[in-house]
C-alpha cells in the first residue's frame, strides 16, 4: 500500500491524508505521554488496543445514534475517520472525584460527585489546557450556544452509555475526555459529530470490585502494570486480538 | 462607645457584632496581601479610603435598584450592614484582559475582550480560590440556577454602571470581584444581596489617558505610589475626606 501524505504527528496518533476527500487515517501509536508532555514513556501494544477499544466504543454510540467521526478500522493500528474541523474546547465528564478536579477542589480522590459533572478546557498544550466555562468559549467564539447544547447532550448520553457499558464488565467510569468536531456538508449545514479515541488514555476506569485503576493513571502515577490494565480493558470488551501478542504486530499488518 | 464583640479577621477588614440583630460592623484595615496571602504590607490609609469608595458605589448601586448589604458609614473606617449568609463564590467581571485570565488563557494584557466575561471562583483560600463554572456551582449546591441567574444579573448592571461612573472621571474598569449573600427575611424568604465591598482591592482600574493602574496591582507588582493611587481614586470620585491628612485619621473619630 503507498504511504499516505502525514498531516501531524500528536502525542498519541498520527493523522495521515485519507484515500477520499473529507477522510483520515488515525494510526495509534504506542507513545504515551502525562503532565502536559513532560513525563514521556512507551506502553507496549497501547495503540493496537485503543485502535480497537475505540473502534469498538464509538460502533456502540453510533447504533444509539450518537454521531461519531468513525467509519471503520484499517488494520491493527489504523483506522479510517471523516476529517473534522476539531473544536478547541475539551470536554470532560466527572462522575466521581479525581485527578485535577479532587486537586482544585480539595474532595478526596474516589468521592462520588453528587451528580455527573461536564467540565470544559481550553485545547492548548502552551497553556496547558486551563478549565475554562461557557461564558469563554462563546466570549472567544470557541463554539456557540447552540454547539455548547450539543456537546453537552451527547456528552451526557454518552457518560450513561459508557457507564453501563463498562459496569457491565466490573469497571467504574470515573470520568472522561470528549473532542468535538464539526463536519460542514454539501448545503453548507454544520453537524457535531464525536471525533478523536474513546480509550483508557482518555478515561479513568477503576474495577468495580478491587478499586484498581485500570487506565493512564497507572503511567502518570508510576503504578506498573500499564500494558496489563490496558490489555485487561481490551479482553473484558470483548475486542483484545485473536491470541495476541500485541508487542509482536505491526501497523501494517491486519 | 463599647467596644463590639468581634467575629471575624479578615484580610482587609474586620467583623463586629452590630448594634441590632441582623447588623454587622465592617472596620476596614490598611493591611493589603496578596497572591493568597503570600505577600503581606500596609497600604497607609486605604481602609479609611475604601470605607468611603465603598459606602459611595453601594449607594449608587441602591439608587438604581440593585440590593446591598450597606446600611451606613458609621466613621472613618467603619460601616454598617446587613448580616448575610456569604455565597462561598466569587463573582468576577472582566472587560479587558488582565491578571489571571490574561495568563490562564496566554491573551496579552490590556487585550480588550470581545464582550464582558463573567468568571466564578470558589471562595478558599486554602485552595487559592480555584476557577469554577456553573456545573461545580449547581452540582455542590453553593448556589442554585436561580441564584446564579441573579448574580449574572446583578453583576453585569454593576458592570455596566460602575464603568459609566469610572468612565466619567477618566478611568477604565478593567474587571472586578463581588461577593453575594442571602437575607432571609421573616417570612423566611431569601434575597440574594451584593454584599462585602467595592474598592481598588477588588478591581482593576485604569487611567483612561495614561494607562496608569490605579489599584491594588501597583500593591502585588511593587509599582509605588500605592496610596496616592487609591487617594487619587477616591478624589476623582468626590469621597476624599475633607482635607485629609489620612495617614493620621484613627477608627474612632468621625
Ligand atoms: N476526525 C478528525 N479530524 C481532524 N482532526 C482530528 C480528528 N480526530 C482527532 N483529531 C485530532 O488529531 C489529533 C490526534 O492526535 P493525538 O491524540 O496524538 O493528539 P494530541 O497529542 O492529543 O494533541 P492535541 O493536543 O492536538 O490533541 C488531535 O489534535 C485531535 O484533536
Ligand atoms: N454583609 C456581610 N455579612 C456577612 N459576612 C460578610 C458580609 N460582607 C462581607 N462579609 C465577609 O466578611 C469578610 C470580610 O473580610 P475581608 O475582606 O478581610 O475577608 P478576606 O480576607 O477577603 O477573607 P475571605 O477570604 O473570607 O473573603 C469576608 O469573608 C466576607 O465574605
Ligand atoms: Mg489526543
Ligand atoms: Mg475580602
Amino acid at each position: 500500500m503507498a504511504r499516505r501524505r502525514q498531516l501531524y504527528e500528536g502525542k498519541a496518533k498520527v493523522i495521515f491524508e485519507g484515500p477520499e476527500p473529507g477522510t483520515l487515517v488515525c494510526y495509534f501509536k504506542d507513545d504515551a505521554t502525562a503532565f502536559n508532555n513532560q513525563k514521556k514513556g512507551t506502553i507496549t501494544g497501547k495503540g493496537v488496543l485503543n485502535n480497537r477499544i475505540s473502534e469498538f466504543l464509538m460502533l456502540r454510540l453510533q447504533d444509539l445514534g450518537i454521531p461519531t467521526h468513525f467509519l471503520r478500522r484499517l488494520n491493527m493500528r489504523e483506522q479510517l475517520v471523516r476529517e473534522v474541523e476539531i473544536i478547541p474546547v475539551e470536554v470532560i465528564v466527572r462522575n466521581v472525584a479525581a485527578g485535577s478536579m479532587a486537586k482544585r477542589l480539595g474532595i478526596p480522590e474516589g468521592t462520588p460527585l453528587p451528580r455527573s459533572i461536564v467540565e470544559y478546557c481550553y485545547k492548548s498544550d502552551e497553556l496547558g489546557d486551563p478549565l475554562i466555562s461557557e461564558e469563554h468559549i462563546t466570549a472567544f467564539g470557541w463554539a456557540s450556544p447552540q454547539d455548547i447544547d450539543d456537546f453537552l447532550a451527547m456528552s451526557l448520553r454518552v457518560n450513561d452509555f459508557l457507564s453501563g457499558i463498562f459496569l457491565g464488565i466490573g469497571i467504574k467510569l470515573v470520568d472522561f475526555k470528549l473532542e468535538f468536531g464539526r463536519i460542514y456538508d454539501e448545503n453548507g449545514d454544520v453537524r457535531i459529530v464525536l471525533a478523536d479515541e474513546l480509550s483508557p488514555d482518555n478515561m479513568r476506569l477503576w474495577d468495580v470490585n478491587t478499586g484498581e485503576k485500570m487506565d493512564k493513571d497507572r503511567f502518570r502515577r508510576d503504578m506498573g502494570n500499564v500494558e496489563e490494565a490496558y490489555r485487561e480493558v481490551a479482553r473484558r470488551l470483548g475486542v483484545l486480538p485473536e491470541g495476541a501478542n500485541v508487542e509482536a504486530i505491526d501497523g501494517e499488518s491486519n
